[in-house]
């Protein structure tokens, strides 16, 4: 853990709004905690980190980011555990991340120190924002903008990285229905399906809407050429169990390196679950469901940790899956729970103590 | 031409910032006229428009187009004639453009009666803005943002639709030199390639950077999947003379429909100059270049209008074009414009004349 870097300018909040929030019947992303950070680029660097109290910021009509979408995102979750403590799952994972997206839109990657003595400073601030409890956690929302005003459609030389906080408890709680896409598509090859850019999520809403209109909640995203190869889902990594295998795609230009997923696989390895990292055909998976091979399909992301699919639609046919005993995704739901709220050992030294 | 909407909210600018600026001298998107359009959509509808003063807005920390790059945007350009009269070009294509980029991104459609009276507003109160004599134009840029605050990955229930001017002479005067992508690409099938997606651009900077340090100022872009075929140039369509014919890629999915595009294509039919709209392979413009018979490549958009490419890199071979007489370029470049700042007959009807 590095030492926190004290040259943070913190102008502290003169109230807090936590007594407006019901904790128990949270909306996700409706309530901020009371500290944001905000860390301008300007002539060719960043300048002092701010901790301010949440609230509005002013920008310029004509911000790049209006316009051409220079914009990354990270997501990532501070836990409370029983004693008070509270913990951070993997966060130089997201760090080294949001810098990978940010160098892919071109936008300068942010300083480690920055980034963690914010990430210490806000999580101390507002720890009563922080709950203890399964499913219980802050999600964090750093971002990187571009905020240059200029309408020309060129790389910004102004940047805003901010870092934002909102209680969450567990999201998709029941069962999720997907549907494997056919007709739209999320990335190409050579383009920037594996960076968090902003851009990458809006435009999944409209085809999502659509599958929504079908009663499906979310799409399993595949390859933009030949729609034979399954992906992801948009904000979660899909693995398929297939007897007691794990099959999942390998990362690749246009598929997120997602934290969750390649902690699972970890988890997967050392319960000595075969895993499989290759590319799943759409024919296999409905071959498999066919033949009862296909136990589980679930998703992994930081929002979702894991989700458990109960069945897909293909070509206007769903494939209902089975109810399983004992199913992984609980299984590794569990274990990652346990690891994130400090109720079981951390070989992998995953967990990363903040100092509240 | 619509009668004016008079339920505009219109707050007029104390002063203007117009003599700050060096008209001779313009950076494109530096100087904005005084004026902007706001307009808000919520509870399921879009308020009534406001014409402001131009300045800063307020914006959540967590509004959804800094996250998910819910966003779309237009260009287009107002011309003054020798006797002080405006025009627009062709605003009802690019009115349609924004709706149709609107829906592939999830955004409410824009009501054409607001559209159309705030254009004209605008233009009345900032005439001033809008300069005479060639190549000189007053830049109009609508967009559309998301401004839900709330950072879960679903679609936004609150937009802002804004409209800012900025004074521009022609781009790109002197011929670019370009790279044909083998790495990079700019849109999958089924993607929102054909949509003034904001974050279609920022994803082409780093690329275009890569491009830039090599000593090409812009990108052609090619189809993800195999880099056979000539797509676009990101903020230009591309067409090709072979001999004395046209040839440009029809558009699809991943191809924005361009306007400029469009009307190069309906002169040169009146021209009786051959058009070949169909898929161009790099093949055939590499062999095209190498036996001479390729004469010309430009680009068409609004903020260039026609931009002349010298040359193009593709696989390390530098192919640099023929000076040609009289270059198709440069006709239908001087025809377009004759027909902006109303020097020509315009047998289209593309002429939108704005009362100032």
């Amino acid at each position: 853990m590095k030492p926190e870097n004290t040259s943070l300018e913190i102008t502290k909040a003169t109230s807090s709004t936590i007594g407006k929030v019901d904790f128990d019947n949270l909306t996700f992303g409706k309530y901020y905690a009371d500290h944001m950070m905000i860390c301008d680029f300007i002539d060719g660097k960043w300048e002092t980190p701010k901790i301010l109290p949440y609230g509005p910021m002013q920008m310029e009509p004509s911000a790049k980011v209006f316009h051409y979408g220079q914009a990354v995102f990270e997501g990532m979750k501070a836990f409370k555990d029983k004693d008070g403590k509270v913990w951070l799952f993997r966060p130089e994972e997201n760090f080294k991340r949001i810098n990978k997206s940010s160098k892919r839109m071109a936008i300068p990657e942010f300083p480690e120190e920055y980034f963690f003595s914010a990430l210490k400073t806000l999580l101390k601030l507002d720890k009563e924002w922080i709950k203890s409890g399964d499913g219980n956690s802050l999600y964090i929302r750093p971002f990187a903008i571009a905020t240059e005003a200029g309408v020309s459609a060129s790389p910004s030389n102004r940047y805003r990285f901010v870092i934002i906080c909102c209680p969450a408890k567990a999201y998709y709680s029941s069962p999720v229905k997907v549907t494997i896409a056919q007709e739209y598509s999320r990335s190409a090859d050579g383009g920037v399906g594996f960076a968090k850019a902003a851009g990458n999520y809006g435009a999944q809403f409209y085809p999502t809407n659509l599958a929504k209109d079908k009663g499906y909640q979310q799409i399993i995203w595949t390859d933009a050429n030949t729609h034979e190869y399954l992906e992801e889902a948009g904000t979660m990594n899909i693995f398929f169990r297939i007897g007691d295998k794990l099959v999942t795609a390998p990362t690749n230009d246009r598929i997120l390196d997602g934290v969750t997923r390649k902690s699972i696989i970890a988890l997967a390895e050392r319960e000595n679950i075969e895993v499989e990292v290759r590319r799943v055909t759409v024919k296999e998976i409905v071959e498999a469901a066919e033949n009862g091979s296909l136990k589980e399909i679930f998703g992994t992301g930081t929002a979702a940790t894991v989700a458990q699919v109960s069945g897909f639609e293909f070509q206007d046919n769903y494939h209902e899956l089975p109810e399983v005993e004992n199913p992984y995704s609980m299984k590794f739901k569990k274990m990652l729970q346990d690891i994130q709220y400090n109720r079981a050992e951390d070989p992998f030294g995953w967990r990363y103590a903040v100092e509240v």
